[in-house]
């Protein structure tokens, strides 16, 4: 079979995985109405094609937060990336460098950050920090992360409490006895998520600020009064993100959201954007509405569940090629 | 199977009833559009989710009427329990006590008053009124409501006379002949549905209220002009409902109903919503547009079914939880 | 099977009735869009219900241009009943009369005009006339029906050629050899379809006022501008009518194109409606639009194809149950 | 099997053509989205139909660039006709010259410019060009169609790439080694479609004009800029098109597009426009929107996989009776 198109990945993803591990990374929560409203919301979006305009060389670098990548598309945080690849993350890691664009690893690794640092040294990565009750735990975290050279901090901020998803509390969803949440193992004696802390507030990117001089990434934010708060505090950027459409049901597309979120930001720290992207010309909308970058999460983890890092370069290149292509032809 | 959300419940009750009693309680008039519309209209309803507060503690109580319940959603008056589950009225009294929620039993229950009473001595309970021919006979039921301890007295206005609810007509439906309307046993020698009174008009609520201390809350409402109407005519709260979609067809949803009686209402007394809540956060649309209290009738029909005053609590239950981490994830 | 909404009239005919007949019945022009957008409109209009309004006594007679009916339902002007009942017209006169409403007879009927009047004496009827190039046969006819009593003439404005519908070409329909035009046979040798003179404009109004005393209502009238210049030609009455989406497919729908024509009609002269109607609460709908009565076109044809005169009894029978109570429901 | 509509050819060509054929005719971009939009913006535009207007004589034919033809609808290029009917683009060119039209041979035909020019004699033929990265090779091209007779050269505006249509990455489309790309064969030694030039602009307009007396008419154009940029850079008419949704996906459709380049343009040039024609009324919505003419393209490749010549003369016969009819009964 052909791998002309990411929806092909998924196919085979949804094919060759685990029931109970596919169901997990396909989740969204309650009727998963966000969940496809980020796809949906894309197509609802038309071009304006323009014509006769010199496409013979184009450049699709990019910068964010100063490091150059190749295309503007990074990899997001995802949990568990053993449950589509033995390697985990560390598949990841060397993909996103292979291809010389952003790898957010994941609080939930199932490899630890050394691990991931050594896989791929030099490469890109930005770290995703739950805050834990324990702040102890979370501080230690950080500065693991600083100390392995993370570039990035990218704290979730919409994950009080986990979401309902329907399928995996069916499933008794929980990782098979040779995995691990290798990172936390370290930190604490029990790890459960019923650990993070659902009274934190604004206030606490002081804190976090505080253990750190890595420029600190909002991740979760929809609406514009939440992204002005996010710049007052003083965050480098932010990533629009309903985090798949997994936590609240019936929020918007993040699509949708984006031209909220950059209107009220007006230039003052860069936005990016996840959820839904699935061709190369959704790229090139959210970076028409003000995006500098997107990243990707379940297609990821369909390159991985296809052939690991190779896998992960194909779902890469296949979205360059295509962002290329869609630049040509928009004009 | 796992019961994880209340479309399991549903699917439950669909599989296990009697044909003849699924259908009744399923049943919509005329082509169900509006029945469908109460749930697809909560669907088209988004939230803007905000982040990062502080939602370790959330208090979901709420007062109705002055009563505390422990979260904003109560029982429904549906009519004839024990097609669902043999002690039928009973056993939803036990439920709603259990849970710490209002019941509101209908006139057209298959237990006597006096057993819904004893069933769960304690219990915040309203009783639902339709007015009949003979004044006398509503007359007593109200002052056996009354003297039973019964804290409210609904006042159904939107029935009369019976929707055309077409499984019905072609199932013949009737009650089997162990089961009787026996509120009105007592008070009539015949009973049929062909004696509630088409006539009454508001003036008929200062009869009612010349009847009973009890405070009279009206259901039935959906428009901005009657929602006045109410208030003037001394109504201590209105209920929006369009009968489950089982009257008029084709009127609107009742969450789309909710915000004209609101703003017309301007606070002057309470408003609650029934019809389409199937999730925790419809319950928090409801009251982000303006109810105090939503009411579920399918859903606990269902819950009935399943292990009666045990399913009924599992589905409260699963609403509470889902309602109580909407409100989390919602900020 | 019990015939409890129109529906199920539909679902019979199509089950009975020969192939070829149904095909022609159910017939729309090219991709059937106007055909179905005609019902799909009506659903699109929501009611608002008031409550509490003395419904006990209702009347629902009304009178169309002088003359008294039961209902604000007509049998609106179709071609070959004998497809669907053997003893065709003879039974639609006969049922419109039993239910005391008006009878629209087409000139495309299979009965003649005398035997239509003959096999229902005293009931309202009223004859649909098409202009053919041979005006002194199209003057006959009008002439023949003021003679039999006929109490209106309706001018079919939307066939100058017949709209393209594709199964009848894919049939290769045509009448059966012993079904006849009989009210053509008697004045023309050749009758076809393209005998229809497409010339006829605006001025031809004052050609059929010359020929006949009896009022003139003028059928197919879609725009405000067209409902101007019928009244300003003297017509005493209008169908909204899109000719079932037989003619030119995606035009409005007839409840869509109904509000505009009234407006511009400012009470002038009645205005009605066909297409479409398949519920009590349609009527209810049309009637709110302004229209004074409704005509039904293929309800009635399932009515004669289930049970002769009596199906089509049944049909209107059901319509007013419905349409009463939609009116007590909807206040 | 009667042949009474277009899709009737559709589905005859999607049973009859080799998959790799039929897939290649009918590939849209991506998701396919802006190939079925072309039609489904046809079915959201409504007629407002006007009656007693005297249709008993109507005249169709048209004049484009001073050309008259039978009826506004040409055949649009499209490459590779001998997939569809071994005589190719001859067929074409017959049938359009049988039914007196204009015919857009494409540079990608699979007979040559003379081929084609002695197959019909005489026939309004204009001829469309890709400019190549070697100039001389399409000025070779302009020039020879110049001398066959070709009234017109159409330049394609939307291809600096081919579109990534994945049926035809999975089936490896290529043509038959029997068929050639036989116009490009004598001018070049190599020939691929990456020799197409992406980094043509404007300016090349001139450099066109430089080559040839034939009237310039761009094809691909969508917006009011572009369409502003045409006129003032001297082309006689525009082409409205999206390439039949082959290249940028989710741009808009054709007849969503056409209004606003209709109205910059003001008249200056002419505007047709193509894509999603598939019944007579769809032209007629096409010139009441302001198009003079419009252009079929993948029903003419149907009605040549159904009978060559006679084939594509059905296409556009019916194509024509479907036009009249439907300006008859829109009046």
């Amino acid at each position: 079979m052909a791998m002309v198109c990411l929806s092909d990945f998924e196919a085979y993803a949804k094919k060759y995985l685990p029931k109970i591990a596919w169901d997990y990374f396909a989740a969204g929560a309650d009727d998963c109405t966000t969940r496809d409203e980020n796809i949906l919301a894309y197509k609802r979006i038309r071009f304006r094609p323009r014509m006769l305009r010199d496409v013979s060389v184009m450049d699709i670098r990019t910068k964010i937060l100063g490091s150059e990548i190749s295309f503007p598309v990074g990899i997001a945080p995802t949990g568990f990336h053993q449950l589509a690849w033995p390697d985990g993350e560390k598949s990841t890691a060397r993909a996103a460098r292979a291809m010389n664009t952003c790898y957010i690893a994941s609080t939930y690794s199932t490899c630890t950050l050394e691990e991931i640092s050594a896989a791929a040294p030099g490469g890109l990565r930005w770290f995703q920090l739950y805050i834990h009750r324990n702040r102890a735990a979370s501080q230690q975290l950080v500065q693991r992360a600083e100390a392995l050279g993370f570039q990035g901090l990218v704290l979730t901020a919409d994950l009080p409490y986990t979401g309902k998803r329907r399928d995996d509390v069916r499933n008794g969803f929980r990782l098979p006895p040779h995995m691990k949440v290798k990172n936390l193992e370290r930190a604490f004696e029990v790890c459960k998520m019923s650990l993070l802390d659902p009274s934190i507030t604004w206030n606490d990117i002081y804190w976090l600020r505080s253990l750190t001089h890595l420029p600190i990434i909002i991740k979760g934010i929809l609406t514009r009064e939440d992204a002005e708060l996010a710049v007052r505090h003083g965050v480098q950027a932010i990533i629009v993100s309903n985090h798949g459409g997994r936590q609240l049901d019936e929020g918007p597309a993040t699509i949708d959201a984006l031209a909220e979120v950059v209107e009220a930001v007006r230039g003052r720290v860069e936005v990016y954007v996840d959820g839904g992207i699935r061709k190369g010309s959704d790229v090139l909308k959210a970076l028409a509405l003000g995006a500098k970058c997107v990243f990707i999460g379940r297609p990821a983890l369909w390159g991985l569940a296809y052939k690991g890092e190779e896998g992960l370069q194909d779902v890469l290149r296949i979205l360059q090629d295509e962002f290329r292509l869609s630049m040509a032809l928009a004009g």
